[in-house]
């Protein structure tokens, strides 16, 4: 056997401690996989004093980032943040050290400056736990799609609002209850922006579409819309019409260009993606030849991400034991990213009007004169005087979309537009 | 970029034929991938005569096999059956070269003799078209999973038979109807008998079975049972009790060893496989680590297949331009392999009993005396002096079921045991 391949851990939270769990209870695996020892270097934390589980030997703590580092053959990433996080990767990649990190907030934002210092270090630069935690999606969708086109990603990437919208259709839980209740699980943080705003899912959204797109995709890229304003009224709509809300992650490559958002939308029923409970994640890929695939578990979760890590471990060991390296990109792609404006959506748009004859015939009038044609209309009673009203349309460009509803406003009749939603899938068929 | 990659086809079937038309019209975004142009040396056909798909140019066909393998750098075999598959393989490892095979049967029956050529070789063998067709599972398992212990895998690999189960539960079909639809609609051969009796999926169990474990699963160490004896009364059973009846690969590794098995079972109907609808596959996967995943797609089909094939012909050319090879297994396990008489399993037993006092008591003391435990018991009228009776155990060690169900027909006023099937998962929680 080689050389023992030297491991060094930056940070030590649920993730990290995991991480150095795993590397010594399956150490002979890795060996085996790996065609040499691995050998913990040291784990970086910024005080050495602070007590930490009994999976971390005090031995190996360390708070010098930088010995640490050249020390090391492969440079694992697990503080999270931005600073210092992207200097020390930076650091690493110079020195020509592999670097494995789930950092994904720092890939959405730096992913192309650390990119080429790893192209042009000519070392590795691994990152499956950054898009879904435990979920195997960046060497599927890296490796065995190279050789098809991906034309469309739909993806659960964040386990919180999943948890909560799931809570919300199965038990009927108004939105507040909801997060209350993932926020007394530990699914939601104290301030929650991050996940309910879809931040979190838009980070993984700008790598994702990298990946299957083979162009770099920013954040700035990624249309966002969260979940704060979806209503228990909203999630009875759709299970009405025969869907589900889930906040996706959506990235398309037509001829036009490349579009990426987050946002809230409508799932049919029979959709394999309906059916992803709690604080599950699950990405729904559509490739020209592969067709549908889709890949399902534990998005986030010290243990879950900890098992992506250890894979990206085990993948650059192998390469610093026994030659080669992983995939890069040497041709990026150019295509135009669309604005949300340029992309054509179905939506369910629940209004309240007045109940009485002509109010229908002009909103369906305020409709067709911008070209959003209505596939279906309910209307129930609301009150004495009004109705509420839900529209689902045929698909069009947001833009005239956005239209119809400022247009909607000036309806004689029309009392309020009480939401939008847009329909990213059916079922089968 | 560097010399151009060269590729020979063996084989111009419809998968064959489809990988060629995507090398052709993919082949600015595959040498991207690759770091050099990827060329077409030849297409290997017994007959050059016989007319071919307007995609495959007749200046590429030869009926010179060990010539085209001779020039090429990568050899893509398409032809399966065994021979001459297997020489033309071996022949091509021990040249250097690289081999991407979508030969289920082939490596079932004779993987380990052409793992042993590759890694003398020092070539790579890749083979993601082998086991789920356009699922990426290879990668996932052998890479993504390579820090992580994998501890059980139940897969949905046989799309014929899913959707006849399907047909049968959701539309009620008989077993024969819903094999003759499969028939017409080019799902199932004129002879079924590699689909339904379960030797297809027991080949891609053995090698999904090797990837997971990292250990070497002969096809003989599958014990594989198929569906040819599940009747529509089966099936409006299992609906009762909340589940679906699939056909399984079932992959599971204890402390005691390691047991592979194919045969339908029942599947809870809140458990991610029950909805895996119609002719797709799905792979379940557990982890320590990682936890609960799946993986989703079309299992079959000329062209999901070819999208299989390219993402291997992509890797392999990369490593030939780039340096480099994919893992290989140095070190393999050698747990014990456990008949199936070994394995626990819960199990549901339809029987035919009298229907007078007494006769439940007799069977349920048939059961206590093997030590299998009932959880539930459903009795329902049969005909004026006949009910059946719908038994569902706790876990039993498969040798005392079998003792079980052979003590049964001994109990006065048991008619019949009509069938026995296996429960492989509830659903959530």
């Amino acid at each position: 056997m080689s050389e023992p391949v030297k491991i060094a851990i930056l940070g030590c939270g649920t993730v990290g401690t995991q991480v150095v769990r795993l590397l010594t209870s399956n150490s002979a695996d890795v060996a085996a996989r790996v065609g040499a020892p691995v050998e913990i270097a040291g784990v970086y934390v910024r005080d050495t004093s602070v007590p930490r589980d009994a999976a971390v030997p005090v031995g190996l703590l360390t708070s010098d980032a930088i010995a640490l580092v050249e020390s090391a053959d492969v440079v694992v990433e697990l503080m999270g943040g931005l600073e210092p996080a992207r200097e020390l990767i930076l650091n690493a990649l110079v020195r020509g050290k592999a670097v494995v990190t789930a950092n994904k907030a720092l890939l959405a934002a730096h992913g192309p400056e650390l990119y080429e210092a790893a192209d042009a270090a000519g070392a590795d630069l691994y990152f499956e736990a950054a898009v879904a935690g435990a979920i195997p999606l960046v060497r599927p969708v890296r490796e065995s799609l190279a050789g098809d086109h991906v034309t469309r990603i739909l993806g659960i990437v964040n386990g919180t609002t999943n948890y909560m919208l799931d809570e919300m259709t199965t038990n009927g839980l108004d939105y507040d209850v909801a997060l209350k209740q993932a926020q007394d699980l530990g699914y939601a943080e104290a301030d929650p922006t991050a996940d309910v705003e879809g931040h979190d899912a838009a980070a993984k959204a700008a790598i994702l579409a990298s990946l299957a797109f083979h162009q770099r995709i920013a954040l700035e890229d990624v249309h966002c819309e969260g979940i704060s304003s979806i209503t228990a009224q909203d999630v009875h709509a759709a299970t009405v019409s025969g869907h589900v809300i889930k906040l996706l992650a959506i990235a398309e490559r037509t001829a036009d260009g490349v579009a990426v958002r987050v946002h809230p939308a409508l799932v049919g029923l029979e959709h394999p993606l309906a059916n992803v409970r709690g604080a599950f994640n699950a990405v729904f890929v559509e490739a020209e030849a592969a067709g549908e695939l889709m890949f399902y578990g534990q998005g986030a979760g010290g243990t879950p991400t900890a098992s992506a890590v250890m894979g990206d471990i085990v993948s650059v060991a192998r390469h610093i034991a026994g030659g080669g390296r992983g995939p890069r990109e040497t041709n990026y792609a150019t295509d135009e990213v669309l604005g949300i404006e340029s992309t054509t959506t179905r939506v369910q748009v629940r209004i309240l009007a007045a109940d009485r004859p002509g109010v229908l015939a002009a909103i369906a009038q305020a409709f067709a004169a911008h070209g959003v044609s209505i596939e279906t209309v309910r209307q129930q009673p609301a009150d004495a005087t009004s109705a509420g009203l839900v529209i689902s349309t045929h698909s069009a460009q947001q833009s005239a979309i956005d239209a119809t509803m400022a247009a909607l406003q000036g309806v004689d009749g029309v009392g309020e537009v009480l939401s939008v939603l847009r329909i990213a899938a059916e079922g089968k068929e």
